[in-house]
This record gives structure tokens, sequence and C-alpha cells, in this order.
């Protein structure tokens, strides 16, 4: 959990939330880029940018642990969690960019991606979960997912 | 060049189009790659099939329009639809995919994208078919995100 | 239905280029939308859309290949084959994207994107070449990453 | 190189600032991914996590101006920075999954696609920092551009 709340904080800069008088914020890519928007952003900002920064960390971490498995002698035992890997990986990458465009936003297509995106993360979290004991890219890939589940299904509460 | 000639015709199936009566159907890339694979394929191969390729062409599809769309003099004015070419882009890459991949294949994530790919086709067709009077490009894209559309349905509802 | 026949065709139905005069032409995804591109081309179209078309056909082949390998009870010595089957399928689809858009081009970017593929479809099909003999979707796949390289460098050569 | 460096921070360096003098350096997620990696990373960790963060950092800052300028009322004035910046997020998506993979890595496709990836962060900055006065978005955006490009120059280098 610990590694999980040093990466998230790394990733979505939690920081500044519990430092918020300190001189210097660090804000996410994403808020960051959201900030400087011209147009009205019509939800919770925290939310949208947690969220966009999640499903891009979960990406990477999806790539790197299906590669990890992929090099592990054992892989004829993770092939699931290689193809878990790489279907939520892909589902994030498409879902961070869907979501993170708020030009001409379409709530409903946002919805049904936000949707598959939490699928796969819990889909591949569980799965990673089995080989946490034993490989360390699948226990912190599953707390990417679960962090990226997350934060897809409070944005998807806030769009309701 | 024979080899580049064999898999252009491959990917463009000439050959039935041509010769439909002759015994060599020139199958799409989908269907010549799941026609090897080594596990049990447990839905029907041409919805399947169809699906993929059906993602593949929608993703080029809409990145074309969008690019179209951003080279018009009227660009203001298609603004929602270029952001729609993206998302549909996207998820149809991401679907395509996550759907063709067949080892240790999970349904849930599968009909999860597939719904949010049905639904971005669905919303970008709508949109495209505003303009397909004024822009050919959106015209054609319109009709490749409504066969994306159904031959998604169609498959989810062969999964269910 | 009849819509989702025609762009299905569209797909995988061409020979056009063959049977110049049949009544139903059919072109390539990519033909179709640079035919309809509100600005100059400024290179050979049937060049660009093979290339294009390429790409994504080659995308397509190396994902589907990569999860075929996946699925092998020989998982163990197909591991390089789908490590570059990953690498390759991800450059086409950045490929077949940066060299499909027409509006204010950038051909040192494109030329650098084109090179980046033709490396990849070159080393991925040296790969699977090495177990053509044994897998079919290896031997399939082959086909499709050296069609690719040699349309990347087709086009590189009609850029310079 | 101070540019560099505060896109870098942005990016992936929260915990650090609140707490400079700690014995936790705060991962990021390549790094945190890498370190666990069950292979020989042959190149300097350090370099190769810095650019696989950068290339997803950047990805996610040119899918984000692009929907900005999209958004501008000015959108005509934007059409070739939002052409590059969708050009430069497809080649670093795919740039660092490419990189990040480190089983049976391919250094010949590593290097080509670093070098295509530098080639359309350059030219996207270049573009970026052309309108860096009147839009703050595509100011941030050139930062993490050029942040992207060094990295991968850098990695480039160490590669050789």
């Amino acid at each position: 959990m610990s590694v999980a709340l040093s990466v998230w904080r790394l990733t979505v800069g939690v920081g500044d939330a519990q430092n918020p008088n300190e001189g210097d914020p660090m804000p996410s890519v994403a808020k960051s880029m959201l900030d400087t928007h011209p147009g009205t952003i019509d939800v919770d900002l925290e939310d949208l940018a947690r969220c966009v920064d999640a499903c891009y960390a979960c990406a990477e971490a999806c790539t790197a642990c299906a590669d990890a498995c992929l090099g592990e002698d054992a892989v004829a035992e993770l092939v699931r969690c290689i193809r878990l890997d790489q279907d939520c990986a892909d589902l994030c990458v498409a879902t961070g960019r869907v979501v993170g465009r708020r030009t001409a936003s379409d709530a409903v297509v946002a919805r049904a991606a936000l949707q598959a995106c939490a699928q796969a993360c819990a889909s591949c979290a569980e799965e990673c979960e089995r080989h946490a004991d034993h490989h360390e890219h699948c226990r912190i890939c599953a707390e990417s997912c679960r962090a990226c589940e997350q934060a897809c299904r409070q944005l998807l509460g806030a769009l309701a």
C-alpha cells in the first residue's frame, strides 16, 4: 500500500492537496492542461484530472507488467496476466484520450469508455493480485489498476 | 514483390469481388489470423472477424475524416465532428485489439469494450451524417461508423 | 445491413486495379478518404494509400500473431516473436495515423515515422520467418510485415 | 535543461519537492516497474525511466493541447499545431511502449522509434512555441515536447 501511495502521489500529484500552502504545487499533467483549456469544464476538475492521469499511469504500468511477465521463466503460467495487461493498457490509453478531451465533449461516449476502462482495470487487477506474492511487478500493477478503476468510477459518478 | 502483392490482396480482398466463384476467397486479415489461432474460438468466427476488421477500418476512416475536416475552410463548423472522429478512432483501435485477442479471453472486458465502441461509432456517425451532403469524407466515414457499430452489436449478441 | 455490407466490401474488397472496367470499384479505405481530402496531396496517391492501408493491416496481423503465439504450448520459445509483434503493431498504428494525415503535413516527421515503421517491420518479419514452418500465423504475419516494410520504403522514396 | 527539469518535476516529481531531504526518492511509474523486471537492463535505468515517463507525459500533453486548440475561437490559425500535436501524441505513445519493453529488446527498433519520437517532439515544440505567448496550453505543451525530445536524445546516446 505504501508503494501504491508513493506511485499514486508520483503520478497524480496528491502532494499539493496535502500541502496546499506550499509555494510549489507541481500540478499533474492533466491538471496543468485542463487549467488552460479555453472551454468550460462541466465536471469537477480534480476528479477529471485524477482520472486522466490515472489512465495514462495505468497504461504505462500494464504495458510494463506484460513485458515483465513475458520475461519470467514461468511465462506459461502468466499468459492470462499478459493478456489482461494488454487489454487494460489499450483501453486505458483510449479512455485517457477520450475523457481528457473537453471540446465538444459527448458524455454518453465518455461514460461508455469509462465503464469499459473500469472493467478492464478490475479484471486485470484481480488477475495481477493472484501473482502479487511472487511477482512485485504484478503487485504494483494491480495497485495501479485499482487506482485507475476507482478514478474512473468516481468520474462516472460525477458525470451522472 | 510477389509477397507484397499477396498481402496487398490479402488486405483488400481483391479475390472475391473479382472471382466470386473461385475456391480462393481471400479472407480478411482478421479471418486469416483467427483461422490459424492455436486456441478454440468460442464465438462465430465470421462475426468476430467482421468486427475486428470493421474496427480497424473505422479507425482508419475516422482518423482520415478528422484530418480532412481540419483541412476544410469551414473547420470551425466541424469542431464536434473532429472531436468525435478522434474518440471513435481511439476506441476502435483499442476494441479491435481487445476483441481480436483470443488467448485467455475475458468476455466481460470484451463486452464492455464493444459497448463503448458501438456508442462511439453511433455518436460519430450521427455527427458525420449531418455533414454528409457537404463533405464526401464525412459521408464515407459515417458509413464506416455504422458498419462498425453494427458489427460490434452483432458480436455483442453472439457473446451474450 | 446493406451499409454494413458495402463497408465490409470496402474494407476487404478492392479489385479495381486489376479490373478497372468493372462497375464496382471498391477502393481501399485510405484511397476513398484521400480522394475526398480538401487539400492537395503532394505525393503519389497510390503509394500513399497503399502505405496507410499496409500499416493498419500489419498492425492487425502483428496484434493477432502476438496473441496466437501467447496461446501456443511453446510460448517460451516465442517470447522474442511476441515482443517484436507488439513493437511492430504499435509503430504501425502510429505511422498509419501520421502518414495518413495530409493537412499541414510535416515531411520530416513523416519520414522519421516511416523509417521507424520499416525497421520494426523488418525486425518482426525476420523473427516471424524463423517460425513460419511451425506456425502459420507467423508465416502470414511475416508476409504482412514485408508488405508494410516495402510500402513504407516506397513512400520514403517518393517523399525524398 | 531548466525546461526539461521543470517538466520532469511536473510529471513525476511531487513527493521529492515536498520532502527533498527524505531518503524516499518517489520513483516514477517507469522506474518502479523497471526495478522489478526479471531481466537485465543493459542501459542506464535513470535515462530509460526518464524517457518512458517523458513519452507518456508528452502524449498526454499533446492530446490535451490539440483538444484545447480545437476549442479556441482562432482554431483556423491553429491547424498546424493541432496536426503536429496529434502526430507527436501518437509517436510518443508508441515509443514509450516500445522503449519501455525490456524483454528480448531490439536496439535497432528502439533507436528508430526514439529518432522518430525526438523528431516529432522537436517539430511540435517549434510550432507550439510560436503560440506560447497567446495560449498557455501551447507553452506547457512545448515544454513537455522539449523535455521528451531531450530524454529521447539522451537515451539514444546511451544506447549507442
